[in-house]
């Protein structure tokens, strides 16, 4: 077996873990208002790497809306070192004790928080992410590998080198914050292997990422992010203010993983929601994907209204596309939602209390909702104060992931000179 | 790419599951109580099955110790049957709210405990550990799908009956607990490509078990079981004390993985605490592993010495051997227990409150011990009440792992018709 090429820098991330965790909350939050001082210090050097990761860009056809993502500005730097700010006002989770008794042995016994030691993180596009999670691996003494698109590999690099000049005023090693930078593919398989020196990896992509990183990583994955999302209007609705819902799900930000994808309608109110829902969503640019059994009702909507193809029952629109299919209960919307969903946000728009234990109790996703949007799986709106991904995965942490879910615990074991019997 | 051979028994236990959800606790814990009842009454069947998998592995040149580990008899299956019941009695955690507030968004929101799904175990060995692993999913409403060695694949197969003989009797589909009987190799690799219906694997046997899982799993895995413990004897230590808690480590019970593999003596008692050490195990036929530095103060011990062989420090001896090394201080001790410990169990001996600490801190195992034994880690000495494993691990669950291990949670979102502004 010939060896990992990233060796070298999983040892080196290993011992600066070390470091780190040396370090108690007060140095960690300065190290982080460091960071804050630096970005902006940078600032000439950021914005001319990601000039030309733009043109490049550009030159290679990347559509409006991609380009927009990749755009770092004076602004949105300055939002960035906002953030880093109130990471640092964060609490700090780490030497929480989670429980403990003595036990019959003599035994006194507590579980107590600690870093997880390295994180890796394969992600996408935004070069943002770069700092946000470099940040909050920082507050949370771990180290981090990170591993971002090659389209943004001098904005990572400009931006790791800010994160560094803070490292270094610090006393700190570089190697608590270390990027793949090469583009060469390679390099994510070599990652996704370096099991002995990373404790989790944290994918930031789309279903392709992964799925490579569930069939690859010998690393424990946090999986999520992809969000088929639905909404089941029960016959017990309040109309209006269940229009007023969907709308919001679908059109407060399509782009992202919590927006909604589809809505499932009681057959009972069907004739009577889905003219309506058109009207509605008409004004807002939403244009409608009708399942056989929902087109009938749709024949004079006020909205565009498509055939549905089955195929994007499974799929995100991530647009103003909503798929509409009509139920004849709410067993059959449990069984659409566990046929299609991806485990991310599911919600029950209903009067009726045993409608919504139900779909509770057999939704089987990160976050149900009852006589609520979809959108507020978010680290912020449910009030973590960070997020480092939302996971659709069931160990460790489920929904948005905070600081928490960044570290591990121990189990602290005192005794006085204590034998098992 | 082929259809994978265990698909319809992963997609059958995924709708066995949905069928366990919908238990309350004292219907789950009735199943345990006929499980219970079930299994003396196949006695003579599974002791029948029994006596095949033990002939066969005895004419197959098993060792006596393994041989031991196959045998069931009718205390042995007594006993089992004991622990079901004992399950039976344990704290449900299902439908525990985990932690819950209001957000200024109007949401109410709660985190709630759900059943994981589908359980996946892959195990060697004992048949004890079907029944003992479909309980405790059984228990926390997961469905089971269970591989056993292919030496006990009669048992097995006679304990499963039993188990679908007391689902039976309860109502409820025999796809709540299946068993990969077949021994062929390759549905071990089948399984562990079976995440789309498969929540959690635990793997329980040797370290070429869970590398397998480790490299090729695409399920989320909970590694975990492989101990080399070491203890560490500072300078400031009460001697007589410590020895004992030596020999608790590693005689009480040399073959399990909270064994005492090494222990590493402060260079400043290593004179005369060394030969104290051979002097207190040669009655309990010790034999002591010496490296280079300890050797010399070993010249005249009571009990066999014999030159450590550096790769015994990376390996579980799991027999009454012991490694003996001497370390300049306590940082030396944790860079030894860094390179080679397995993050099992790791202890510290000492009078001085800071050496304590910093072994706390730095030693980076699911359990740190202080003045006790290792022997300690185990869901029973907890006050767990039940262990599926011990995890070594860092994400979900580390350390003994108990009912909880087998939960994940939902977060609840309770609005008026609430919108995300």
């Amino acid at each position: 077996m010939s060896e990992n090429p990233l060796n070298d820098m999983g040892r080196a991330a290993r011992e600066a873990s070390h470091v780190l965790a040396e370090l108690n909350t007060a140095e960690r939050n300065a190290l982080l208002e460091r960071i804050a001082a630096e970005l902006p210090a940078a600032e000439e050097a950021i914005l001319a790497a990601n000039a030309e990761d733009l043109a490049e860009a550009e030159a290679s056809g990347l559509a409006p809306a991609m380009l927009d993502r990749l755009l770092l500005n004076e602004a949105r730097l300055k939002a960035l070192a906002a953030d880093v700010r109130q990471v640092a006002g964060l609490h700090d989770p780490l030497g929480e004790v989670v429980d403990g008794h003595d036990c019959p042995s003599g035994l006194s016994l507590i579980r107590k928080r600690f870093p997880l030691g390295v994180v890796a993180a394969i992600y996408e596009a935004r070069p943002n992410v770069t700092v946000d999670t470099a940040v909050l691996c920082l507050k949370t003494a771990n180290a981090v590998i990170l591993r971002g698109g090659k389209e943004t590999r001098r904005s990572n690099a400009a931006l790791v080198a800010a994160l560094h000049l803070a490292l270094a005023a610090e006393g700190l090693p570089r190697a608590c914050v270390q990027a793949v930078l090469d583009p060469d593919r390679e390099l994510v398989t070599a990652l996704l292997h370096l099991d002995e020196h990373v404790d989790m990896l944290i994918p930031r992509g789309g279903p392709g990422l992964h799925r490579l990183c569930r069939e690859q990583s010998r690393i424990p994955v946090i999986t999520g992010g992809i969000g088929v999302c639905h909404i089941f209007v029960d016959a017990a609705v309040d109309t209006p203010k269940a229009l007023a819902v969907i709308a919001n799900a679908k059109t407060q930000r399509p782009s992202v993983c919590n927006a909604v994808e589809t809505v499932l309608v009681h057959n009972r109110i069907a004739a009577a929601f889905l003219p309506a829902l058109a009207a509605h969503l008409a004004p807002l640019g939403v244009t409608l994907h009708a399942s056989e059994n929902a087109a009938p009702y749709l024949s004079g909507a006020l909205c565009p209204v498509v055939p549905l193809d089955p195929a994007w029952l499974d799929k995100e629109h991530l647009t103003l596309d909503l798929n509409v299919h009509v139920v004849a209960d709410p067993d059959e919307a449990v069984a659409h939602i566990r046929a299609h969903g991806t485990g991310h946000s599911d919600a029950v728009l209903t009067e009726d209390m045993r409608t919504a234990e139900l779909f509770i109790r057999r939704v089987d996703s990160a976050a149900v909702y009852v006589n609520a949007s979809t959108r507020f799986t978010d680290g912020g709106q449910f009030g973590l104060g960070a997020e480092v991904a939302v996971s659709t995965q069931k160990l460790h942490a489920r929904g948005p992931m905070a600081l928490e879910a960044l570290t591990t615990y121990k189990w602290i074991g005192r005794g006085a000179y204590t034998i098992r019997d």
